[in-house]
C-alpha cells in the first residue's frame, strides 16, 4: 500500500455506530463518560495538554488538582496509603509484578483470573499457579485454595510466590469471592495480595485497608466513565518504596511508571466524573437489587443465570438455551440475536453468541431493563411462532 | 480526607485556561488536534468504545479500519515491517528493551536522550552506556561515539550491548544526528539501532528503512496531533518476533503488549488525524524555513540558538541574554517575561525561565510567528526604558 489520497480517505473521522444504544456491554456499562466527562475529554484533548502545569512530575501538579485528586481523594476513595494514575487495570497489575517479582518466581492467581493477569506474569517472567474454583455452576473460589497453592509453589521451587492475586470480581461470572479471608490466608504466608478491581472500583464501595488487600488495580475506562486507556494503581506503605522506586539518575521520577502515565485528556476525564463516580458507588445496594431482579425475570424466559446466586454484581453471565434453539433454525443462524437486538437498540452482546452470553445491567436502570426483558421475550415468541 | 461533598466540589469539569493562545510549546505544537481528531474524541470518548468491533486483537479490527491502520498505513508512513499502538514513545522504547534485553545486558543511549529513554532502560533493568555529544554550543553527535561506546561495553561486560538508542532529533536542542551512519556504526556491531522519533514522525518524513533503523518509538500526543496517551512502535521483521512474542497461554495476545494498549478514544483521533499528519509532513521544508527564518529574526534581538546551526527542525534551544538582564530588576522577577508573554496571549515558555528556554515554530505559521518576534522585541524594549 502507498499512501495515495484515495487509500488515505478511508481515515479521518469515522462515525460509532451503536453509541445512542441502550448498553448492556459489561465493558462498557462502567465506562460511559458524564457529561462533566465529555466537556473536559475537548477541552483537554489536545496532546499534553495537562503538561501545562506539570513542573516534573505529573501527579504533584496542584492546579488543576491533580495532586489532591491522586494523593488525597484517590487513597481515601479505595483504601490504599498511595495512588498512581496507569494506563488501565493490567499496566497497574503489570507494575506490581514486575516490581514484586524477580525472573523465574511464582504468582498465585485465580482461576477465573483475566487474560490480562497472565499475560502480565508472563511480561515480567513470572511463573503462575492457579487456584482453581468449584467449577460449573457457582465457580466459587474457596479461600482455602489460595493456602494450598501457596505451600505447593514453596514446595515445588523452595520459596514462596512473590505475590497473589484475586480478580474481584471476575470479569466472567461477576463473583465476588471472600476477598478478606483470602487476604488473611495470603497473610498467614506473608504473601502480599494484589486485588484486581477492573469491575468494582468506580462501581461499588472498595476499602483495601478494611479487606487487607496490598495493592488494588482499577480500571477507569471500564469503571470510572473516563476516557481511556487509564487506571489506578493503589498501594499500601509497605511496598510503596519497591513499586514507586525512583530512578537513581532522574531523582523526580518514578521507574515503573515510566516518569509519567497519563500524560492527556483521560485524567481530566476522571477528575470530571469523579464526584459522580463516587455518588454511584453509594447506591451499590439499588445496582445489585437490579441485577437480581433482572436475573430472575430472564430466567422465567428460560435463561439460566451461572455463578454466584443470588448475584452480587451487575456484570452477570447467562446460559441461553431458547437463543440456541432457535439459531438452528434461523435464517441468520446465530447472528439472529444480535439482528434482533440490533433493530431494538439494545446494544452490548457480543454477535454470534447464542448458547451462552454475558451482559452488564450496570447504569441501565428499570426501565431500560425492563425493554430488554421485554425484548428478549419478544424475540423468543417471535421465533416460536415460526 | 474525607470524600464530603465541599471536597468533592474541587473535582468535576475544569477549565483550560491557554486553550486558545498562540502556542509555541515543543511538547505541544505537535499534538493539537485537528478537527476531525476533535469529533472523533466525542464520539468515541466512552471508555473501550472501539472494542465493539474487537475479535479479540483490536489491532485487527476490520471495521473501522484499524487493521489496515495498523498493518498497512502506519508501516508504510513509518518505513518498518510492522508497527503497533503503545501508550507513547516511552513505553515503545520499554517495549523493546524488555523484550530485547536481559536483566544486566547494556544499552547505548546518545549524550542528549530523554530522560525516558534512561527510565524505561533502568526498569527493564538494563545498564546505560553513554555516547557524549560535543557539548556546548551545538550539541553534536559522532557516529563514531557508537563505535567505541558499543567496543568499551563488549570489552567491560564480555557482550555487546543489546540494544543502541538515537533520539531524532533529541528533545533539548532539536538536533539531528546522521542517523543512517549511526545505524551503520552499529549494525557493523551486529547491534539493532532502536530511533527515538516522539519529536520527527508526524512532522518530517521518517523512514526507517532508508536511514537502517531497526525499531521506531513514536509519539501520537506529541507530533501526530493525537490525544493521548498514544504511541507507535514500529519493528522491522528481524525482531518482530521477539518484541511482539506470543502467550503461550493465550495465543492470540501479544505479551508485551498486555494483550492490547490503545483501547480508546485516542486511536479514533489518531485515524482522524492521520491524513493531514500525512501531509504536513510533505511540507517540512516549508517547516525548516520557518524555524531558520524564525532564529535569525530573534537572534538580531540578542537571543542565541544553540544546537545545530542552521537549524534543521522546528524544535531550537535558545540563550537570552536579553531577558536575563531585565529578570535581575524586573518587578515580577523570573516571572515577568511568562507574565507578558500571557498578556499578549503567547503559551508555551516555562514560566520562570529567562536565561534560556525551548520552543517549537511547528505549524505555527509566519504571521503568528512574526508575532512572536515582535511581542520579544516590544518586551525588551518595554523594560529598556523603564
Ligand atoms: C476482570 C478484568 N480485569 C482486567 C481487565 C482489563 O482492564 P484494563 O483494560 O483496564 O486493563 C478486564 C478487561 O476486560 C477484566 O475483565
Ligand atoms: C525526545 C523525547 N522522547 C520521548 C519523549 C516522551 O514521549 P512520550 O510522551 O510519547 O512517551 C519526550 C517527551 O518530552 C521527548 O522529548
Amino acid at each position: 500500500m502507498s499512501l495515495d489520497e484515495d487509500k488515505l480517505k478511508k481515515f479521518g473521522f469515522i462515525e460509532r455506530g451503536p453509541k445512542d444504544a441502550i448498553n448492556i456491554d459489561p465493558l462498557q456499562t462502567g465506562g460511559i463518560l458524564t457529561e462533566d466527562a465529555r466537556k473536559a475529554l475537548l477541552e483537554w484533548g489536545d496532546g499534553y495538554s495537562i503538561c501545562d502545569f506539570c513542573g516534573g512530575v505529573l501527579d504533584l501538579i496542584k492546579k488543576p488538582p491533580v495532586y489532591e485528586f491522586v494523593h488525597e481523594a484517590l487513597p481515601e476513595f479505595i483504601g490504599t496509603d498511595e495512588v498512581r494514575l496507569t494506563h488501565g487495570a493490567r499496566e497497574s497489575k503489570f507494575a506490581v509484578m514486575n516490581s514484586m517479582g524477580k525472573p523465574g518466581d511464582t504468582v498465585v492467581l485465580d482461576g477465573l483470573a483475566h487474560y490480562s493477569s497472565h499475560v502480565a506474569a508472563q511480561r515480567a517472567d513470572l511463573e503462575i499457579e492457579k487456584v482453581e474454583s468449584s467449577g460449573h455452576p457457582e465457580y466459587n473460589l474457596d479461600p482455602e485454595g489460595y493456602a494450598q497453592t501457596i505451600e505447593k509453589v514453596a514446595n515445588k521451587s523452595g520459596k514462596p510466590p512473590a505475590l497473589a492475586l484475586l480478580t474481584y470480581p471476575d470479569g466472567n461470572y461477576g463473583n465476588l469471592a471472600d476477598a478478606k479471608k483470602v487476604a488473611d490466608v495470603c497473610h498467614e504466608y506473608d504473601v502480599p495480595l494484589l486485588l484486581n478491581c477492573a469491575y468494582s472500583v468506580g462501581r461499588m464501595p472498595i476499602d483495601a485497608k478494611k479487606i487487607g488487600a496490598d495493592f488494588i488495580a482499577a480500571s477507569g475506562h471500564k469503571s470510572m466513565a473516563s476516557s481511556g486507556p487509564i487506571g489506578l494503581l493503589g498501594v499500601q506503605e509497605e511496598y510503596a518504596d519497591t513499586v514507586f522506586r525512583k530512578s537513581p539518575t532522574h531523582k523526580k521520577k518514578e521507574i515503573e511508571l515510566l516518569g509519567c502515565t497519563s500524560r492527556g485528556a483521560g485524567l481530566m476525564t476522571m477528575i470530571a466524573s469523579f464526584p459522580q463516580v463516587v455518588e454511584r458507588t453509594k447506591h451499590w445496594d439499588e445496582e445489585v437489587a437490579n441485577a437480581r431482579w433482572f436475573s430472575e425475570k430472564v430466567e422465567e424466559l428460560g435463561l439460566i443465570q451461572v455463578g454466584q446466586k443470588p448475584h452480587n454484581h451487575d456484570l452477570m453471565f447467562f446460559e441461553t438455551p431458547p437463543f440456541y434453539e432457535i439459531s438452528k433454525t434461523a435464517k441468520k443462524g446465530r447472528y439472529f440475536l444480535y439482528r434482533e437486538l440490533k433493530k431494538r437498540n439494545i446494544h452490548g452482546i457480543k454477535g454470534g453468541l447464542t448458547k451462552y452470553f454475558k451482559l452488564s445491567t450496570y447504569q441501565v436502570g428499570r426501565d431500560n431493563l425492563s425493554y430488554v426483558i421485554d425484548s428478549f421475550e419478544e424475540i423468543i415468541d417471535k421465533y416460536a411462532e415460526e
